[in-house]
């Protein structure tokens, strides 16, 4: 990744900028970390510096030319992502210097947003981490998957792919609470065991051993309720063991965001003779549910009972390597790149 | 197919039995033609002499071995199928002679049935093989999916695969009624002909031409519901220009049910990016909708604003034929055979 100054002076505001598309996995010199001045905000703007930038599979998206449902990310501009900041200058009544504030995007330092796109949280309750990852969009995005698509009723199936991670956990967890049998998809031993252990799931299947007979094994009476976060392989063996009416949330498939050719899917015959439903989840489709999920699951972080794991990568320079170990399952949990520290006091 | 009889003597009872599982394609003689004495009704049970016999794709699935929502037809066995028929005895109250009833099952020229299988349809009001098709199960599918998973809005654009289909003719003409932009898919120019000139629908793709431009040039603002009957290359196409938010009722995948191997099916990223939402219909996990339907499409009928149009082969022997044919696409329309002749007066 090359350093770039476009000013050469008072050179504080720190940025990575996109210098040319992956071809496949991101790497670091696709990247370009630009130096300028911090910026000034204008009329109903606020001016952040930011202490924690959330990376989520969805960015590889963002770096390809495809057409998508949001806009990628072009050659030379700041790459996107939503960070955890303190107001430094607003030009918003809303926001005062030294509030803490969600929703300012960008792979920076400091962050020139419309008061309209930040939410403020309180500083002191829970870690400011949180609110990128277990009670942010990937808690949201899970929370919304079962609320609205999985409807799991007690006794049912639920199996999660990516269970260890930031929204496949907290999946699991709802799913728990909801009185199923969960059984997680995770890569590794390490994963498997924290996410029986500590997250408390029925099971834990590694899906690079032997993921057909396991998956089978852990659950004898199929499957009612498959929360889609990877695709390929697991979506696979996964879709094979679906029961009459289950449901299948899509929310990602981490497994294939870096191929250059799609590979075929599964076979559909089995929808009708099952009749399955499958729906695809966007949280930004419903924006009440980010506060609504904050609200129920901030007592829970406060008393322990919902269990979460980061993965923090310090400096923003680092922020490539982030988003790569993302897409190949490096991270544990939450993956996140601290900026800045956290506020004094 | 084998003509034997195993009586020997008053053998006026005539049934098409399984003699082998096809492979691939059924043919007349994976079937056998068997006589036997009419036989009597016991306690609750009621003899029909069958006037009409509904064939349809999911009978292909009947005939294999293959796990299925249905046990499948065993070897020996009548081949199942839905009739209209008449009341030659009854030993259940809410039936007398020369009740015309639908609702006994099997290939044959006379059926003893439980009563409570059985539903008493007025005679002389429409065709009799109307209540096996516009006004029966294929009609009351289309009907469901439709009401239950399409909900079509005015200037939304819906796309029907076997568009001249017993299913696909009744589903398109609901979306038309319900303000929609209606394309059907058809193979050969004669059905779709008929089902732009007669039908209605905006348009009609010829899936033997050039489906990929064509269905596009079709729907320039995309699919947003999309009514599934064939599955294969018609299904990939039609997947490829969903919109967001767009619903896709699975009915059936005819182009499939004589294919050894199951062939792979589209990579499902696009479930996430656009919110799609896919469900798979069966007809009878809602009982209650034949009734509605039959209720609600019957003036449609009498007034002729509900058009419809079938294919019928004279004679239980060429039943196998009409099944091989359906899933050929040799039919026009809902496929039947008959049997015997309408009541008299």
């Amino acid at each position: 990744m090359a350093h770039t100054s476009h000013t050469g002076e008072a050179a504080d505001c720190i940025s990575v900028v996109l210098h040319r598309r992956p071809d496949g996995a991101p790497r670091k010199d696709d990247f370009e970390l630009v130096h300028a001045a911090i910026p000034t905000p204008g009329d109903g703007e606020v001016l952040t510096r930011n202490i924690m930038l959330s990376i989520d599979p969805y960015m590889r998206g963002r770096l390809s030319d495809r057409k998508s449902y949001a806009t990628p990310v072009q050659i030379g501009e700041v790459m996107t992502g939503e960070t955890v900041g303190e107001v430094l200058a607003s030009h918003d009544p809303r926001f005062l210097v030294g509030d803490v504030v969600v929703g300012a995007r960008g792979w920076q330092t400091h962050t020139i947003s419309k008061g309209a796109a930040l939410t403020k949280v309180a500083a002191g309750v829970v870690p400011l981490s949180t609110y990128l990852g277990v009670l942010g969009m990937p808690g949201t995005t899970a929370y919304s998957g079962m609320t609205d698509i999985g409807k799991v009723k007690p006794g049912e199936t639920v199996v999660i792919s990516a269970a260890s991670g930031a929204v496949g956990s907290v999946a699991g967890q709802l799913a728990k609470r909801a009185g199923a049998r969960v059984v997680g998809i995770a890569g590794g031993p390490d994963k498997c065991l924290w996410v029986q252990e500590v997250l408390g799931f029925d099971a834990c299947v590694d899906h690079r051993a032997n993921l057909e007979a396991d998956l089978a094994d852990a659950c004898p009476r199929g499957i009612d309720v498959y929360f889609e976060n990877v695709g390929g392989n697991v979506q696979r063996v996964a879709l094979s063991l679906l029961n009459n009416f289950a449901r299948v949330i899509f929310c990602g498939m981490v497994a294939q965001y870096n191929e250059r050719e799609l590979p075929p899917g599964p076979n559909l015959g089995f929808m009708v003779a099952k009749r399955v439903h499958m729906e695809g989840l966007l949280v930004f489709d419903k924006p009440g549910r980010m506060q609504e999920w904050r609200e129920k699951a901030t007592p829970w972080i406060q008393d322990g009972s919902l269990k979460y794991r980061e993965t923090i990568l310090d400096g923003l320079e680092n922020a490539p390597d982030a988003l790569a170990g993302i897409l190949t399952g490096d991270n544990f949990g939450k993956m996140l790149v601290r900026i800045g520290a956290d506020p004094v006091g």
